[in-house]
């Protein structure tokens, strides 16, 4: 494999995803076309494709060695995590994007032999890149994030869907009631890669989710590492970037504090499943 | 009582906004000083009490008949709705003023003899104001809002706060658990005044809480008004702006179908209580 510059691709990634940005924006004046996939909640639009087909053909031209595992099926069938491989959602928060036309973001995360490299999340309205070359930092815009520091439970703010405490698939919907009632309260914004992103910028404390997709998490779990954020499965063990899999991200001590409920939860004999 | 100009107050009130959302904006590289008023997560700094402090002067100095409701005490000790009244929130959505700067609102409700005369509700951090004369239309920004169109609960987003799905003191936590798992998904933005202008500028279908003081609710329910939205207490009866409430906001259709659902659970036996 070449020797690569990570900051030439830096530069280049974020040029990127500025010019789909701009074809983002530009498309909402016109009418979308919108389509379910597994449920009525679960949509893809005209948009999605379009501006993933445009960032896996920069890719494609720029790094044709590279793997892709993207959401809407212009990429690869990754089978390993060997070489330089792209986590991409060319819109992230589709909902947010076809009934708010706020609050979505288009988030790459590059891995290298199953090592986090560099990560992009751009919040398209809000003109918000959180972005970091592992190792360099991780900034919002040009703003660099601190470290992030421990807090109490008391303290915390914690992002997680309401789908997760009432009856669902994947996980007991008593698991994270004393989690909610003890916290100072709970957040839910709709997409993932930006919910990473506040829990790495300390906008939240904790982000849990029992369903997410290597494109909805690859980005935010390599910027999180950069600001020493943890992350996990939600029993504490470790998440395979070629997996769907549940999520655990929070501030160091918090995330130790919360697996360590969960873990006793189980013990209990309450039910967790890991998505397939 | 003098004849009132209410496009000049609208102009009026508009600078007095922007100059306090200056100087909350400045405030945000100070150190905050913040204490706690009923629990951990209820919090007042000196920011909520300057603020409030330099709108009351405002309102006193250019309308000195009117009467006011504020959150910090700088306000009146109101018993009734005759005349001009203002209910004012200096920073709402406080928690997350101190644990995100970002994402908090000065809200401004004005009523004249118990109608909805005029509302403010501001975006400091994202520089969005919703606001509204009322019979004049609704704006965010400059943009007018449209009328709000009805939406079936399975293409609805509802917001509420993970509170309400499990034990609390005002509403058992079964009551909400079809209405989430119906919808196409829930949001928490920790802001309600926010929350509810979301409501009415269609990026929300829905905002439900069991507990809201006159100023979090008082512009809120103005703007919703002014585009056709719909309003009352969880249980359909109406609102006394005076009093603390619960408050279920939604497009036309959908509340009458959330009232219709929370009144068939109330008949089961399920408890709803009003905050006093």
């Amino acid at each position: 494999m070449e020797h690569r510059d990570w900051m030439v691709l830096g530069k280049q990634v974020s040029d990127w995803i500025k010019e789909a940005a701009d074809q983002l924006r530009d498309s909402l004046s016109l009418p979308l076309e919108i389509s379910e996939k597994s449920a009525h909640n679960d949509l893809v639009t005209n948009m999605d494709r379009s501006i993933e087909r445009y960032l896996v053909e920069k890719i494609r031209t720029a790094y044709p060695d590279d793997k892709i595992i993207s959401e809407e099926g212009y990429g690869d069938g990754v089978k390993d995590k060997t070489g330089v491989l792209w986590l991409l959602d060319p819109i992230d928060g589709t909902l947010n994007f076809v009934m708010q036309k706020r609050f979505f973001a288009i988030s790459i995360g590059i891995y290298e032999n199953g090592k986090g490299k560099a990560a992009f999340i751009y919040d398209v309205m809000g003109d918000e890149l959180f972005h970091c070359l592992t190792g360099h930092g991780a900034y919002q815009n040009a703003k660099k994030l601190p470290k992030l520091t421990e807090v109490t439970i008391e303290n915390a703010l914690i992002d997680l869907s309401a789908t997760w405490l009432k009856p669902n698939r994947r996980i007991d919907e008593e698991i994270m009631t004393d989690i909610v009632r003890r916290s100072s309260g709970t957040r839910a914004y709709g997409a993932a890669s930006l919910e990473l992103a506040y829990v790495a910028a300390g906008y939240l404390d904790a982000y849990f989710t029992m369903r997410l997709s290597p494109w909805d998490y690859g980005a935010g779990l390599i910027l999180l590492s950069e600001v020493g954020g943890c992350y996990s499965r939600a029993d504490g063990t470790p998440i395979d970037i070629l997996e769907k899999t549940s999520v655990l991200a929070a501030r160091p001590g918090l995330h130790a504090y919360i697996v360590d409920h969960i873990q006793k939860q189980v013990k209990k004999g309450k039910i967790i499943s890991e998505p397939k």
